[in-house]
């Protein structure tokens, strides 16, 4: 077994979700992550888990959904059980083929996520998202498997208690924050209020690997026009150059190069998908290049990301008088940052060219 | 794809587990099978049913085993959860490597059984158990892969209503019956009573291949010796030449040429697991050969094969003053009838050296 899918195993469960004896563990994976799945199960027998295994198999599921008629689509109780029993949660992607759902109609997907929202909403607190470097995603990554098996575990098995403090200082920025304004080139020049929201310091435990600072904007307060600079993979299509003109928090206008329909579809999937959920700011400098996997390319150091969709929880406080958007959808789109590009808080400039104040050669 | 897996898809979903609009349905799977798995996700599709796919993983269970305590397994609630709140459930096995589990200590799988009988008895009333032809199951049986996948899709993809019409005539002496005897050269001698248990006419819905009819024996009645003269494999770990003594039903003394301490595990599951659950008559003679996978072997027409462990519920009726085995463990052992054997009923001679009575050459 190569040590460094040991090494992940062992984050997971002790970083990530922190597992205890007698926990029900749900995982995730897919055939492709088999080595990682076996380090994993070693690692929960260790600390005398539960596990349940379930198999994330696109194949399977492009047959399904392709056979579905979007209105039939219903909640599965036992899928919404085993959630809500589960004390924790670790999802392993890895795809053989990035493109296995290119041929399923969006609005199938878009449906399926609706009717099983409640899925997803009843996941347990303890629970990580993490990468198999699969040969599937290091051609999309336009890599050798071998270098992108590197790169991957490069950026999960790091140092994450390091990392937390570099993004602390962002943190402190942001957190107390009223207004945000993201400027590049001559596309995108973007407001949002973030007032009374949290800004969350990403170490690697629910996302591995981590490291952005993300906070959730105010749905109504979003003003101006983005450009996405990168891509958007969304289940099986690359939605290029995707642009959003917002007017009161909404979208009043959208457009793309390529898969417009699929940057449709995620629109039309329930009204709070027509308005922000997350604004993320990457900085983990490990991750070097855009890998086309959000997971990854939204954690560089060089981007901000925005996400039509559902708020992340942690992100809107318990007592306040404020609510997050609420959908059955997160979709994350990234703008680069790396040129003629400025981030504000409340009118001072915190990133430069994708340089943080707090970096050199601000 | 092989239209012979998609026809296997089919059966599973029509004939054996009836699947209907909104069907919470739980599918279990090793990778290998993945073909068998994408063609019933595309029936489901057809139906409109939820599933829901869990990976049987050996080298992940062997891992987690491996760790465990046999003192440390717990109920897992998310199992349980998941099991109570499907409607129907396949189960489709398939070795990549039949001795995976070889080098796990038996009493960790014991234990692990014991701790979640509760799952296993949550199993929903409409579930089938069948197998992918896997070059590991291949292997077991000494036949070439190609070869095998033939002998398993012949099995499989049969006429079902003929079959069950061949079965119906050791239903109609069986069911009444209230004495069983097994005859079988100088090594097994046994006598049990089947009074009031139901026969049941095995027409491939919860076995695919099926092909037997079964009963119970009642629990106290078993008295006499029997010899297996096929290997029981038991969790990676091959049982040979085992034999019972059974007295007031229960196990007095076992021995076995090869893994005799894993035949000791089975039996010291719990007090359920020294008595018979099930008695039953192999009639498929479709399955022509040994392929040391008791799905088949137990349905091959010159054997009959007993189980020590749970009775199976169809078999004990509900408003009856009688019980049927109770245990967390079922495991089913053959005892080859081609040759110097009778089975009676009553006193009377129903199967001689394999043959049945209402078949040719009797």
């Amino acid at each position: 077994m190569d040590s460094r899918v040991e090494r992940h195993a062992e984050l997971i469960v002790e970083h990530c979700v922190d597992i205890q004896e007698t926990d029900d563990v749900y995982v995730s994976a897919p055939a492709a992550a088999n080595d990682l799945v076996v380090a994993l199960h070693a690692e929960l027998g260790k600390r005398g888990a539960n596990p349940l295994l379930s198999w994330r198999n696109s194949a399977a599921s492009r047959a399904y959904h392709r056979e579905m008629d979007a209105e039939e689509y219903a909640l599965s109780e036992h899928s919404l059980a085993v959630m809500e029993e589960a004390d924790a949660l670790i999802a392993i992607r890895g795809d053989e083929n990035t493109a296995e759902t290119s041929d399923v109609p969006p609005e199938n997907l878009s449906a399926a996520q609706r009717a099983n929202q409640a899925v997803q909403e009843a996941r347990p607190d303890r629970w990580v998202g993490t990468q198999y470097p699969t040969a599937g995603n290091a051609q999309k990554a336009e890599m050798s498997t071998e270098a992108y098996e590197e790169f991957v575990w490069t950026a999960v098995n790091k140092d994450w208690d390091e990392q937390y403090d570099h993004q602390e200082q962002l943190v402190e920025l942001l957190d107390p924050a009223k207004e945000v304004r993201i400027r590049s080139g001559d596309t995108t020049d973007l407001t949002m209020s973030v007032a009374g929201m949290r800004a969350v310091n990403d170490d690697g435990r629910k996302n591995l690997p981590g490291g952005e600072v993300f906070t959730a904007p105010v749905p109504d307060s979003v003003e101006g026009h983005v450009t996405f600079d990168k891509p958007v993979l969304y289940m099986g299509r690359e939605i290029q150059n995707a642009s959003l003109e917002f007017e009161d928090g909404e979208v009043v206008d959208y457009a793309a190069d390529q898969n417009e329909d699929a940057l449709g579809a995620v629109l039309d999937t329930d009204e709070g998908a027509r308005r922000l959920g997350e604004l993320g700011i990457g900085m983990n400098r490990d991750i070097d290049r855009f890998t086309y996997n959000m997971l990854f390319d939204e954690k560089m150091g060089d981007t901000v990301h925005l996400a039509v969709g559902r708020a992340i929880d942690e992100c809107v406080p318990d007592d306040a008088d404020i609510e997050g958007n609420q959908s059955a959808t997160h979709v994350d789109m990234i703008v680069d940052m790396s040129e003629d590009s400025v981030l504000e808080v409340d009118g001072d400039v915190v990133q430069r060219d994708g340089t943080f104040r707090f970096e050199d050669g601000f």
